[in-house]
């Protein structure tokens, strides 16, 4: 008898699954149920629909050579049943039938299975704001919805509210905003991407965005929604209110469990669905992945729930290999994610400084401003890498924002991570240098340089938020010593401050009498390597408590 | 009293050892022994200037805020003490003094050391030409070399030969061509880049170099160069001669040993100096590094010689930490290298096929091309990857080709290398995604899990180089299925042949029957993927012998 495996989810886990299924066992019969109607589609290039870059949604079903993913191609070219339009109503784990609803006339049948898949995905928080069910105001996750929000733009409105400044809230930032929608974001939290970013590399996010024209209002609770006629024309918070022609609220999303609680099968700590490394739920023949599940996390080794839909792809071919008789264990996630908005690129792996600290770590962190290529040629990008790890040395995370080259980066410490690298791997490590390509050391290398530095008592470092609080105390047992030379400090300015005192690096080992006793330098120069180097030579010279500025100039003057 | 440290070369590795020995002791006396003019200069920068991206060679000499780094530089900034123009000509081990002779009126002095560096670097292969001291024939080095190739072209020279297709002769190649002057690349290899690329990988390059009108003589063997009032005016080869206004040699460099070898130094097998993981030479008071010495190799466990300016200004580090009594071990190089010539970027790390099969490994290699952004997302271009692996799993090496992003996929690869990762990582990694970036399966984990297919005996393929030879046969125990659609054979054409038939992958299953029984399928697509579904299909059908051609049309229109 062909094992007949059944699969709840069509669209990135539940048909990677199958087709792996299918490429190891010609004879499994093969089902998909999927409560929509479209099926294996690319939920993360919504965004670049929204913004015409991607003309049609029917791209995004479509294969590298144009075929639309339907359910006759699964059936013509895999094999594989899709049931489109049918929802999975109810499991029944004794008889091993799942109940579908046929959404079309709401007929039931019962579909036996010998393994079950739960790829059931998850779906926007709509958090009970009144007026939530305004038109026009709308989430984010399916083909329809992007087509409303692209019909707001065709529509002519000319100001959306963007309800969360996470991925969803950034990135449809970006095609609005490209097509000229006025674009106001409003966040609970102080600062973008929360999850993702500490609050250091989140400012830089937010002081692009604005360059941009978005405006921003971070720290801000959204109270509700007014319409007219029955189509949302304010947003309130509890500070002011918004004139809009459409909302967007973009909150996060939550696991969709239901089903699988309903049938017993047991829910992990994060709210979704536990699996083991197999991807085996707590009933043996029920595999879960995708967006409803819970990973493990290499870093911490703790449950972890980062629905992506590039884990859920790698996800299903897993699944499909332990559907199938050929037990395969999955390491895990490090918790990598890239996005772009407004010609900022974004992205982060591992786990944050702010995290890292709530799990009891010893931390050290460094804020590394570099080019994407080589000094002298022409055409590179600012990056700015932020780099994790504990005081022992092992690497815990990474973020890395810019108008530069970040995906290298990032991924290049994904792969550390996931090999459970230390800052000593990365900053030796061999990583490909040509002028148009980088610097003859990597710029994550060079991060993790500096982190070897603190580790090692070399570096002595303040970070830009600190240096601004001392500032602010009034206190006079430091001086600023900025170290750039008079070129530089005409360019981009420096602080106002009686406490400031210029001296070109070039110039200091001449020049170190001037520098008022007894009183702690902090040395500023534009990226952070003058004033180290500047800071060793301090140390040396009767400035024993001598610290440098994270970053320089380069941070200080998108912080001030 | 305060340690002398006493370098010789400065460049690359000489000027950060001595960097990074400072920071780490202020007091120790650091003095640096250069023989040319110009220190601590870009030499990979070179071709740039040559082709006017980088306006001065000075530029390369220029830190990022624009100060010259010249010996009053290092001695104003880093209290380092550069002797420019002077050669060291002999080391008296037991006195511990090194002889220095002053370049600008021969005089010697004596620079007695604690402790020594051997960083004097590589040269240019100049092999004994009849005729390769005539003027216009050069190599590629140092800033004055770089000046007169400028020079050849600001003359208005129409035609040069570059001697030696390796990456200096394609790098000038980019230079020469895009400044209009015609470009004649001769070696006696059969393909590009022998020693970090294979030959299938070496055919992508060559077709994009000769698609850019550079013309390409491989196989073919320089026998001297003929002149005309001392200046070059002819190349001759063992098969034809061409006409040139001036010539590169390029074919390679060789450490620059003979002071060491002189003092009794240790070379190793490599034909460099020998040095343990802290850069120790066979005497405990002399350290070497950068192109003079001999690299660890993590992938093989060998001594490797592999010279590039970031392994230098890597080593240098480590050396300034071992000069000071801060004991740091050095793991090693895995390989890795970028380059761009004329469009095509080209990355390698690790081994080749060829050198691992030279290793007596049990290799296994795919050959995948990719986009480097979602297929739905545009202005993506094209990468191919080529993996290498143990059959046990274990990764030894990638090289990618093509206009797309390779730089960010050579370094996931190098990281995973570094790291001793195997393919089953490389598959399941975490990395980054969204549409602007990559694809959902990023495409080194998609190359990985080619090679976990091929382990597992799921996958069956034949190399293009296999598919064509057997093409050639005349055989008629097989044939051809092309799977792709009528629109696509249309827009790349197909080849001629009896043996071919087309059925879309979308009609497969429904018209098997037309296939011919008993014969063995050779399966083409695009790119692979939809030939490989087939090759499962078929292999339950009746076809246990089928087999798809790796890298489908993208990589058989080239090689044709």
């Amino acid at each position: 008898m062909p094992k007949k495996i059944v699969i709840i989810g069509g669209v990135a886990c539940g048909p990677k699954a199958a087709s792996r299924a299918r490429r190891r066992d010609p004879d499994a019969e093969i089902t998909i149920i999927e409560r929509g109607q479209a099926v294996s589609y690319a939920g993360c290039g919504l965004p670049y629909f929204i913004s015409g870059v991607v003309p049609q949604v029917d791209d995004l079903m479509k294969t590298g050579y144009g075929v639309l993913r339907d359910a006759a191609y699964f059936d013509r070219v895999k094999k594989i049943r899709i049931l489109a339009r049918h929802e999975a109503v109810a499991i029944d784990r004794a008889a091993r039938t799942v109940t579908v609803r046929n959404l079309a006339d709401n007929t039931d049948l019962a579909v036996p299975y010998d393994l079950l898949v739960l790829a059931t995905g998850s779906a926007p928080v709509r958090p009970p704001f009144p007026g939530i069910d305004l038109k026009n105001v709308v989430t984010l996750r399916r083909p329809d919805e992007a087509g409303a929000l692209r019909g707001f733009i065709d529509a002519g409105i000319e100001r959306v509210a963007l309800i969360g400044a996470g991925r969803v809230g950034l990135e449809v930032a970006e095609a609005m905003s490209n097509q000229g929608v006025e674009t106001v974001i409003i966040d609970v939290a102080n600062q973008v991407l929360p999850g993702s970013l500490d609050p250091d590399m989140a400012r830089l996010v937010e002081q692009s965005l604005r360059a941009e024209k978005v405006s921003l209002f971070l720290g801000e609770k959204v109270t509700g929604f007014v319409g007219e006629g029955g189509v949302v024309t304010k947003v309130l918070t509890d500070q002011r209110e918004f004139a809009v022609g459409a909302v967007l609220v973009g909150v996060g999303v939550r696991p969709e469990i239901a089903l699988a609680k309903a049938a017993g099968i047991e829910i992990g700590v994060t709210g979704a669905i536990r699996v083991d490394e197999y991807f085996r739920t707590s009933d043996p023949n029920i595999f879960a992945g995708g967006d409803c599940s819970e990973s493990r996390s290499i870093v911490t080794g703790r449950p972890a729930y980062i629905p992506l839909g590039s884990t859920a792809n790698r996800q299903g071919r897993t699944i499909g290999d332990n559907l199938t008789g050929h037990p395969v264990a999955f390491p895990g996630v490090v918790g990598t994610g890239i996005m772009r908005t407004l010609g900022t690129n974004i992205a982060s792996t591992g786990i944050t400084e702010t995290q890292a600290r709530a799990l009891g770590l010893d931390v050290i962190t460094c804020l590394s401003p570099s080019g994407d290529r080589s000094h002298f040629y022409p055409g590179g990008k600012n990056i700015v890498i932020k780099l994790v790890a504990e005081k022992t040395g092992r690497l815990l995370g990474a973020q890395i924002v810019g108008p530069g080259d970040v995906a290298r980066r990032i991924d290049t410490v994904a792969a550390t991570l996931t090999l459970r690298g230390t800052i000593d791997d990365l900053g030796d490590m061999d990583l490909a240098y040509a002028p148009p390509f980088g610097s003859a050391i990597e710029a994550v290398s060079h991060a993790a340089n500096i982190l070897r530095n603190k580790r090692d008592g070399l570096a002595s470092a303040v970070s830009p938020a600190e240096f601004f609080a001392l500032l602010k105390t009034g206190a006079t047992d430091f001086f600023v010593l900025d170290v750039r030379t008079a070129g530089e400090l005409v360019k981009s300015g420096q602080v106002e401050d009686p406490r400031m005192i210029n001296i070109p690096i070039e110039e200091l080992r001449g020049r170190v009498g001037e520098l008022p006793a007894g009183k702690r330098p902090l040395i500023v120069c534009g990226v952070g390597q003058r004033a180290y180097e500047a800071q060793r030579f301090l140390q040396t010279a009767g400035f024993a408590d001598a610290a440098f500025v994270e970053g320089g100039w380069n941070i200080l003057a998108r912080f001030k």
